[in-house]
């Protein structure tokens, strides 16, 4: 079977995963419309491609808080790589650092977060975190997140509570016995999505930042006038996401919120999103629509499903050719020259 | 079979029930488009959620004319019950009590009113009416639902006569010999809705406000400029309804005539909606465009099939933890703070 | 089988009739675009239905061209009814007799017009009109139109060539030996359309008046352009069709038509409509968007396909018990009653 | 089988075509939204035909700079035809000569451009160039095409890289042994379509004006931008062209990005299109729209897969009856007489 696009991984992963491990990592809330609308709203989206401009020389390079990676996507925070590849994070970790980009590794990992760094030293990560009721769960994680060489904190906004996954309820989802959240273990016995803290404001923002020097970027904002209480209280990026559509049913496309994001925010901070990136184009539509970097979330999953490290670095290296392939056929040869005016969305 | 969302109750109810009661409950005039456009037009309601927002404690309760309710979602006066369930409406009455919503009985139902009260003291309930040619027995009727404790008068508007539903006709279908309409027994020898009076205009209004004190609730605008007559001639609320597309064929869904009518109204008297809800997104979405309340039809003669009382205060307490968790997600501890600002009709 | 809707009549037409004459009936003009969105089109029209208005006194006659007619809904011209049933138009004629109803008898017709005629006499009858090459042929017809009491002349101006209609050009359609275009016999040994005349003009409608005293309709005007011309020109009433989406595919639905004619004749002449009409609902769009009367094409085929001049009664029976409950869902007890503020284009 | 439509010859080629062939032709980029989308968009843009216009006369016939051809519809470029007929580009040739229209040969043909000459000596044909990184190359390519008789140059804009065309990765897509690149035969060993040169820029057309007195046409602009500079630098034709959706995927559909083009090119250059072209109405629409004439691509093949240049012929003899029937029914009796006020984008 050739691996020929991102859709070639997802039907192995379907294929090949058990199943309550396949409809865990697939689900989405309620009846799945927001998971399915962050891609459904990239078909809306058209090219308006230059001709004529020289694209010999292309660089896909792109910088996301001073950082160099090889090209604007990088792997969203994703819970539980254990259930789609032996190694866990440890793989994801692993292929990331080998394409040079960006890994935001969950709180709800299967190794720890020092596993984490000591599979693949010197690559680019940043630590993904809840606010727990319990704050010393949470300020412990930021330090050892610190003290690890993770270069951001990534506060994920959108999970007071976990949203409806009823796949998940029928299948009785739960983790297999010998996986443990191990981040948490010690932390407390047994570690329910319940001790989160629904009780989290804006003000938290200025206790996280009081426990560390790393930046902090919050994820899960679907509004400009969150994106604009973000500015304001002093984070340095912004994660467009809906949570890969498994929390609030209904919800906006992430490419779709990202306008009115971007056009508030104004350059003070940077944008990102993740949500429905499944082509090379979609990453180039997003960067057009303003986005600084995209990440993915279950693509990574199923390239882990596939075959390990190795696989996750097939996908991205197919999204890389993509996306340079989009580029150059655009008209543009470096990210620099990426601008709305590449895109219109459609009348229908 | 595990019953995570209210789809799991309607296959249920198609599975088990005869046909023709079945098909009964699940009849829309004509090709059943505005049956259909009800659901669907949620689909085209995108959420705005809003993030780090305290929703530890939330609260979602409501009051409708005054009275406290669990949470905004009442039943929808439907008829027949005992084609579902063998005790039929007083297994209604029960799980609404035992959920603490209204339950909108019935003329049509299959018990009087009388045992509907009886099976669950103090129970809130309104009384659905339509307008008989012989006035006497609609007078009759309101004054036995008064005596009876019910606490307010709900008319049907959009039923002069009876809309065509094919499959009823195809089946030929008519009550089962053992089921009465047990409220009209004596009134006439069979119950016919051709004894409606099709002449009814807002003059009899007053009419019927002649004959008691309680609160009168007009069910069936769906225009701005029936909204404004309604409040003109006095009465206390409106529910936008279309009878669950079993009347006129081709009309607007309700939540897209809710928000006119909200404007139109101005706060005056209290709007409800039928029509459409299947998940407690669906129930948000309605709030946040105006809706006081809204009321299930259909999903809770699902619940009766499925195991009485007990299955209707399941589907309820689906619906509730669906409300709870989007109305959390959404960014909102208490209903309140639903408001306009959390949706937007999608360009599509 | 119960025959509860025009759809089962459509299906007993396609399961009993000879796929050929199935096919031609049904045929639409290359990719049957234009004949789908006939009916597609009704699907974005949304009632706005109004409450609580006198409908008891259901009055649902017209007037075309000042006869009355026991609902606006008349026979359109199809060809070849005796592929349908063996009386062919002299059913047709029946039928529209005893349903008080105008038929437009075609050129096309595999009986005369004079048996037409002695079928059902008094009935209101128009006779629908080529312009053939050799003008004495239509001069002909002309003149045994008005002896035989036909009370209009109905002019088709959308077949200066015939449409290409594919399954007709598979099956190599062609009537019967034992049928014959009744009406043209010895004008010509064989007819084709290739004999009508491609060069007629608006002036020809001067030389069709010269030779009668009937009034003019003409039918298939699509745009307000050509509505104009036919108001200067002298006719008496304009049929907004598209011939069934038999003749130019890719042409608007007939009911998106209607609204900018009707604004453009300003009431100086009748407009009436074809093409999609397959329900009571449907006609009272058509009506609240201006049309005088509306003609049905197929679904008088396929009534004649199911029981003759019968079949077609029922299927005018249905219509009329829909059109008449239509109106008295949205409010309406009389034909005068209707207008635009009954109806909205979805925003979709 | 009867041949009557075009889908017909599609059909056809899909069933007897070689897979590898029939999906390299089939095949567009990524998901192949472009290529699909060409096709679509003709389905929202609809008539407004005209009536009663003297029509028994038609003329079809158009001029491309300057030259006659008996209808607008023109071959665009593609390669290897011998993958769909032996004679390959020959049959080609033989087929446009005999319907006097243009072909626009593909440096990619099969035949040399001498051999093509040949086989249809004084048919109007014009040559497509890529310009390659050895641009003594193109330089001969250009002389040689001069030198045959052809009389135009189409440079294509949108293809300094290949698209990603997953099924002819998957296929392992090459050239069997037996087939050759004839014109670019002792120019390199093996071709590779990396020998493009991607810095290709607007001044390169000031490079080309150098080698040849022939018109320069563009071939790929999909902007408004573009055709200006296109205007600029002194081009005689632009194709607004998104290479049948093989290039860049999730561009518009040419017919939509046709409007703009027009606008901005005001008449100083003609402006043709290609894509998505399958019935004489799309030609009609493309008219209407602005463009002096059309090219298809894929019919063109399917064609040749059916029976060589006889087949080719039944394709283009179809179309100009298609079309022909499309004029006269929307009231145009030559070529002159189309423009924008036939047709209308669909609200939907």
């Amino acid at each position: 079977m050739a691996m020929v696009c991102l859709s070639d991984f997802e039907a192995y992963a379907k294929k090949y995963l058990p199943k309550i491990a396949w409809d865990f990592f697939a689900a989405g809330a309620d009846d799945c419309s927001t998971r399915d609308e962050n891609i459904l709203a990239y078909k809306r989206i058209h090219f308006r491609p230059r001709m004529l401009r020289d694209v010999s020389m292309m660089d896909i390079r792109t910088k996301i808080l001073g950082t160099e990676i090889s090209f604007p996507v990088g792997i969203a925070p994703t819970g539980f790589h254990q259930l789609a590849w032996p190694d866990g994070e440890k793989s994801t970790a692993r292929a990331a650092k080998a394409m040079n980009t960006c890994y935001i590794a969950s709180t709800y990992s299967t190794c720890t977060l020092e596993e984490i760094s000591a599979a693949a030293p010197g690559g680019l990560r940043w630590f993904q975190l809840y606010v727990h009721r319990n704050r010393e769960v949470s300020k412990n994680l930021v330090q050892r997140a610190e003290a690890s060489g993770f270069q951001a904190l990534v506060l994920t906004a959108d999970l007071p509570y976990t949203g409806r996954r009823r796949d998940d309820i029928r299948n009785g989802f739960r983790l297999p016995p010998h996986m443990k959240l191990k981040n948490l273990e010690g932390a407390f016995e047994v570690c329910r999505m319940s001790l989160l803290d629904a009780s989290v404001t804006w003000n938290d923002i200025y206790w996280l930042r009081s426990l560390t020097q790393l930046p902090i970027i919050i994820k899960g904002i679907l509004t400009k006038e969150d994106a604009k209480l973000a500015v304001r209280h002093g984070v340095q990026g912004i994660i467009v996401s809906n949570h890969g559509g498994r929390q609030l049913d209904g919800g906006l496309a992430t490419i779709d919120a990202l306008v009115e994001i971007v056009e508030a925010v104004q350059g003070r901070v940077e944008v990102y999103l993740d949500g429905g990136i499944r082509k090379g184009s979609d990453v180039l539509k997003a960067l057009a629509l303003g986005a600084k970097c995209v990440f993915i979330g279950r693509p990574a999953l199923w390239g882990l499903a596939y075959k390990g490290e190795e696989g996750l670095q097939d996908v991205l290296r197919i999204l890389q050719d993509e996306f340079r392939l989009s580029m150059a056929l655009a008209g543009c040869a470096s990210v620099s020259e990426i601008g709305p005016h590449l895109v219109q969305f459609s009348k229908l």
